[in-house]
């Protein structure tokens, strides 16, 4: 028999992160007996007194929010991070490590209406989000190592406020996740000449097999090792090392794709698709005065649905203890977004 | 100001992973405004016809079960893993690397009873549990490299039967997470000439700050470096290196702290404790012919919940881009359990 990359399991390789996937195609046919979420409820008031980061609201600090017209950002009310706290005495222990950690937290709201998301916004005010994280990155750079602007997307994803925003932590150390993706982005360096992903987007352009959507300046694709069932990737056509190097063209371009993947995301399962996104550039602080040609900006989505609005993927057990195991391939989740339309099943009423 | 572990944030190493783990004991102050998992129904019928874990019910497959009285074991119908598939390709393109893998998937009913737990099971029915775990990494593990016993409890991980039972996924590959805890362990026992885990376990036995409940062969213990809120170890007294290295009377002391363990966690929130566990030990297949002094056998339980039986930690946004983050620490964490108590809040009816 031969293998069937649809039909037959295999593992595939993370060379971002060193890592493997199981994927398990067969799986697709089994019956679903797992829990189902909660459906989100869709009808949200455009400004409720009582929401936090609504326009004019005082906030649990006592601190009032400004009538905002656009984005608007304040440091987070109860924050993991904090600027300013005694350091823990240096150890060299194998077992009892611990550094300091400093850092701040900030809350991104991206529009003054609870009732929008990123797909029914205006490219002008997707283009002021993007604007306003590289504010926040120039200036939070200047500081800290790095720099971790995310958003949390629906009830299932612990976000419980539905009013559209974004979080940024800031932190002095670098954390694991960028670590590890500096580790092997430098090791790919010194072993071709040539950024990682850059090399990775192009492979990906001529095989088509894997691209969602792209234009003129990004492109959108399901990675080659996604583990999440629907995640993607956001990469430039050209070598950008932060967002802070984007020119005009490109963030529009990019206001533009944001539009389109968050759109056929809420129409895969007609319903506003929960996730967690993030963007991942070279590390800023100290590192703003090294070479980082071997750093490429990208975007990350991660969503949690498998089935429908109500069936997610757990990543338990197995997964937990042993191995990221998925079930549709890349390949069978690319085609799929890709199909769906880039119009949003909803009307956005003004 | 002096640095106060409890008060002040900090990140901690975890040197079987080599990761670090952010620390914001802080954050326990804010007030929660985040999603309420649904409280798992207590009413279970201690044997539902329509149940496939249960004796004599047939499953999806037509196959009928046995009338087990202890434990049973059978090959799932719808496996992650299968035993026989053709393989890939072989490739060592840096973004397009997939590798054949080859296991199976198997499920083992703890008990015939629908309504029953670890906690409250007794001690020669736990110890028929390891018995059987014992006989299935034996079998399993001529075959294959790696043997993943673990338990999925609670519908909030994924679990949807809340009959008693584990899985068993065995695989030709080893998987990402014991892959690096073979990499770190064998660095140290070549850098100290001892177990790591077992020079670990007496730290811990000398500081006394982590440990949650120990007898004459165990000892559980929150890491130094957990990232779940409640996160425990459960580590050896002596060295093992997988568990069937276990002599009798290490295998009742270890059904015996597995059932106070898994009734403090039901203690704590008063009910039925939700949680992924597992075994890992060195590999099997081709590492039984090897030196492995270097492993030591241990367990891990990775509970979710975080402040009672509904509110969980949610391990998303910066977590998935950037790092592990928890409130409360480890030794706040051990505290609370080790003060909970030995006897289950439920009483069981036989
Ligand atoms: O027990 P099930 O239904 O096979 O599946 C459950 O456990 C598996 C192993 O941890 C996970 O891969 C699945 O996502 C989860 O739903
Ligand atoms: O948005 P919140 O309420 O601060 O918190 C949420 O996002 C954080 C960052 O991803 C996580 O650490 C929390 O577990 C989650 O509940």
């Amino acid at each position: 028999m031969n293998f069937i990359a649809t039909e037959h399991q295999h593992i595939r390789f993370n060379p971002l992160k060193g890592e493997w996937v199981l994927v398990s195609p067969h799986r697709m046919k089994r019956p679903w007996a797992g829990q189902i979420e909660k459906l989100q409820e869709e009808a949200i008031p455009r400004h409720d007194s009582t929401n936090p980061l609504c326009p004019r609201v005082e906030r649990a600090s006592g601190k009032v929010n400004p009538d905002y017209s656009s984005t608007f950002v304040f440091t987070n009310d109860f924050p993991a991070l904090l600027e300013d706290v005694p350091s823990p005495p240096d150890s060299d222990d194998p077992f009892f490590h611990t550094k300091a950690a400093r850092g701040t937290c900030r809350v991104m709201c991206f529009h003054p209406w609870s009732d929008l998301t990123l797909p029914l916004m205006t490219i002008p005010e997707i283009l002021e989000v993007i604007n306003r994280w590289i504010q926040e990155l120039t200036e939070l750079g200047q500081k800290y190592t790095w720099v971790q602007i995310f958003e949390n997307k629906g009830a299932i994803m612990g976000c419980s406020n539905p009013h559209p925003h974004c979080q940024i932590w800031a932190s002095s150390f670098l954390p694991n996740e960028p670590s590890i993706k500096d580790i092997k982005q430098k090791e790919y360096y010194a072993k071709y000449g040539r950024p990682m992903l850059i090399d990775y987007v192009n492979r990906e352009l001529e095989k088509k097999e894997r691209i969602v959507v792209s234009n003129n300046h990004w492109v959108i694709l399901v990675p080659y090792w996604a583990v999440w069932p629907y995640e993607v990737m956001v990469l430039p056509r050209r070598h950008l090392i932060r967002m802070t190097d984007m020119d005009e063209e490109e963030k529009v371009a990019l206001a533009n794709i944001i539009k389109i993947i968050t759109t056929k995301y809420d129409n895969l399962f007609h319903c506003s698709f929960p996730y967690s996104m993030g963007w991942h550039g070279a590390p800023t602080g100290s590192y703003l005065n090294e070479d980082c040609n071997y750093w490429t900006f990208h975007g990350c989505y991660f969503p949690p649905l498998l089935r429908s609005a109500t069936v997610k993927k757990f990543m338990v057990g197995y997964e937990m203890l042993a191995q990221s195991q998925r079930d549709l391939t890349a390949e069978q989740a690319a085609s799929k977004l890709r199909e769906l339309p880039d119009i949003h099943y909803k009307v956005r009423v003004d």
